[in-house]
Formats: C-alpha cells, sequence, structure tokens
C-alpha cells in the first residue's frame, strides 16, 4: 500500500476496510482509473429536507484536471444547484472487467477497478476557469474536435452550471485473475474462469442532418469500431 | 408519462424535473433498465457520523425480485453493516449507450438509459428466503449454473449479508437518438451524429487450475464474443 508523498492520505473516511489487499492510495492509480471512465456516480444529500436525509446518486459525465475533479450541467438542475452549496459528497467511477466464474456460488465474484472520491463540491464562477474547463470536457473526449466548432456563446456559459470537487481522499479498488476456490472444489467437474467485459465502440451513426459533403473527421479517428472506450480515453489523456 | 395503477408514483423525491420528456415511471421500463444490468450505484449516509452526513456511493452487483432489489456481500463490510439498520437508500443503475456529437460544445450529449430506485434497506434474516436469492442471484447472470455446482455451505449463508430493498419509488430516465443542434449551426462543416457505446463479452478465460477435461459449458453458450451483456442479461430476465 502506497501511502507516499505521491499517494492520498486515507481516513476512516475512504480507508478500503473489505479485503484491503484490493486497496490503492496512489495518484496514479486513482487518477488512471478516473481517466479511463467518463460517467461518474455523484452522491450527495439534500441538505435540510424533511425526508431524513435521503441520499441520492446521479449518473453525470465528469472529468478529471489535475486533482479536481468537474461535472456540468443545466443551471436549472435541482442536483447542481444542491452541490453548489458546497456540500460534502461521493464521486464514484468502476469499469466492470469481467465476471468470474467460480466452481461454487460463494466465490463468485467480479472484476473490476473503482475509485470513490470525497470532497466537497463548488460551483465555478469564474468565467474564464468556466470557458476553459467546458472545452477541456470535450478535447478529453474528443482531441481535437473543438476547433472543427464555433466557440460556447456567452448565453451558454450562463445556462451551464460548472461544479468542481478538489479530492480531499481517494481510494481505488481493484480486483483482477482468475477465481479463487475452495481447495476440495478444484475436482469438480465445473467450469470455472474469467468472462472478459468492455465497454466497446459502434459503428457511428452520422446525424440524418448532417450537411452534404461531410466526412468522418481525422480527429475522431480512434473511435474505430471495436475498439475499447476505456483504452481511447486513457490514449486521450495521456496525449493530452 | 405513464402514472398509472402499473407506474411508480413519483414524489418530489424521485420526479424527474430536468428535461421531463426523458423521465419514465412505469413498471416495465424501470424493470427492463434494471434487468439489463448487474452493477449498481448505491448511495448512503452512515448515521450519526461526525462528518457531518458525508454520502458514500459504492458499485455493487445486485438483482431484482418483482418490486424488491437485492444486493449481497460479507458480513464484515462497513456498507452492508451501516445499511442493515434500516436506512434511506438510493440505487442508481445507469447504461451508457452512446455519445452524441453536435455542431457545438452546448449540444453534446450522452445517450443513456438509467433507473434511480428509492427505499429502505433492509438485512434478510430468513434463511430460506437468503439461500433463494443468492441462487436467484447466480440463475439470474447464468441460467442452470447452480445445478452443476455444489450448494451453499451453512458457514458461507452465514459470512453473507443479504440486503432487500422494497422499491418504494422509481424513476426512469433515457435519452436515444442524433443530436439536436441550434438551427443555424446545422450549416457548419462539423461531423455529427452517435458514436454508439455498449458493454461487450470477450473471450472466455479458463481458470489455469481448471480440470482437465471440463468444457465450456453449455449453460454458457449465450456468452459468447462480442455479444452485448445487456441483451444477454435481458434474454435471462424474460426466460427467468
Amino acid at each position: 500500500m502506497d501511502t507516499g508523498v505521491n499517494a492520498y492520505s486515507p481516513t476512516d473516511r475512504s480507508r478500503v476496510k473489505r479485503l484491503h489487499e484490493r486497496g490503492k492510495y496512489d495518484r496514479e492509480t486513482v487518477h488512471a482509473i478516473l481517466d479511463a471512465g467518463m460517467i461518474a456516480h455523484i452522491a450527495y444529500v439534500i441538505p435540510d429536507e424533511s425526508n431524513g436525509g435521503q441520499p441520492y446518486v446521479t449518473p453525470t459525465a465528469y472529468w478529471r484536471d489535475g486533482d479536481t475533479l468537474y461535472w456540468h450541467g443545466s443551471s436549472a438542475s435541482r442536483m447542481l444547484r444542491t452541490q453548489s452549496a458546497g456540500i460534502p459528497v461521493c464521486v464514484t467511477v468502476t469499469h466492470l472487467d469481467g465476471l468470474v466464474l467460480a466452481r461454487s456460488g460463494f466465490h463468485h465474484s467480479i472484476n473490476y477497478r473503482s475509485v470513490m472520491a470525497f470532497g466537497q463540491a463548488r460551483k465555478v464562477e469564474d468565467v474564464a476557469e468556466k470557458e476553459r474547463e467546458l472545452n477541456r470536457f470535450i478535447d478529453r473526449i474528443y482531441p481535437g474536435r473543438n476547433a472543427t466548432m464555433r466557440g460556447i456563446e456567452p448565453q451558454e456559459l450562463k445556462a451551464t452550471t460548472l461544479l468542481a470537487m478538489e479530492i480531499e481522499e481517494a481510494s481505488a479498488k481493484i480486483r483482477t485473475g482468475p477465481p479463487k476456490d475452495d481447495e476440495p472444489d478444484y475436482a469438480l467437474d465445473c467450469w470455472a474462469g474469467v468472462i472478459p467485459i468492455a465497454q466497446v465502440i459502434g459503428a457511428a451513426v452520422p446525424d440524418p442532418l448532417l450537411k452534404a459533403g461531410v466526412d468522418w473527421p481525422e480527429h475522431l479517428k480512434l473511435f474505430s469500431e471495436g475498439r475499447r472506450l476505456d483504452a481511447l480515453l486513457t490514449e486521450h489523456a495521456e496525449s493530452y
């Protein structure tokens, strides 16, 4: 367990308790899992609600800049208005990597990579930071695409709320490899192993209203059919 | 919006506020999204914690039986011990279906299907329900597999905590189709359309310790390379 200089310092909030050998706190591991994904599940509680602290968890596209996570949406969104108040949130990113089939139900498992990151959400008010980060969001997924589009209009900036969270603590959990069975069960005539799962790109569907003569552009060449989304996002993050 | 007899009745907690035309409350839609997935993100708050209601969100395998969602894990798990106390939780399931590329950054979007389900977690103490549901979990993903394995041992039942949540309220949100751009932007020389994304099965990796002579079994025949996981789980749910 690396809890050195370049690691997030776990407290009781983020320390991996069960199967702690699966827990990692170093920035390299945490950032790699974040950079390979694009949908986070963000948990928050609406303060002072009469229903006794009902938590919500919402799927949201996110991106990372250093130790800051960003997400955005309509200024009319209840989630974003609530989070703008500066409340504690938990941002979780999960990659499902495989089904682990063991020789007993008990030892079936899942191969995965996940990160739980903790901090306080804040609303980004600075217009320059807002515009820079919204452009970064596009270029992070589609490097070079901003250059092919018109810029952000002032009323679009106004209609968009940008949230940021400095990562105060984060932990990664990873499971890889074959099943681990009870010793006597290895003698059973039961198939065991791993069935890999990955998020994969399909064949692009041009907008029916696409202007005649506009071809599949150079900046999307990595989005070829059959490619893994996590590998592609990782490649983009490294070249960014 | 179907809020008839066979629909969950939305309150302020679950009603889709933004882009409400994307919101659905009927059981058929909600159950179909749940049955096509296997990983949920579950939000909860550890009661009486000194850090002011910090929410947590944990990725967990789940399954459905009627209007009840189940998930399980080690009896030593902090998450499960906390949830056993009967606290409000939010269970969210998300399918990322595609990247929607518009002619402006503002109109970029994501095609997805998601469900947010609300209720109180409870610990299943009844041993018969526990055993039945744990077997259902295996058969839901791998129909017929239980018959090829040894049964659950009593100490395994004891070491496993099973949580259940009756769905009190649920809402589904769905986006499909091409981008919607501002009228003047359709004239731009910018590629627009949808890049589909799906979770796909890879080539199975047999356990290095697999007993000689054990072949890929009949009950896994649907897990063929290149198949979509959501389609396969849906097919299993329908035949179950």
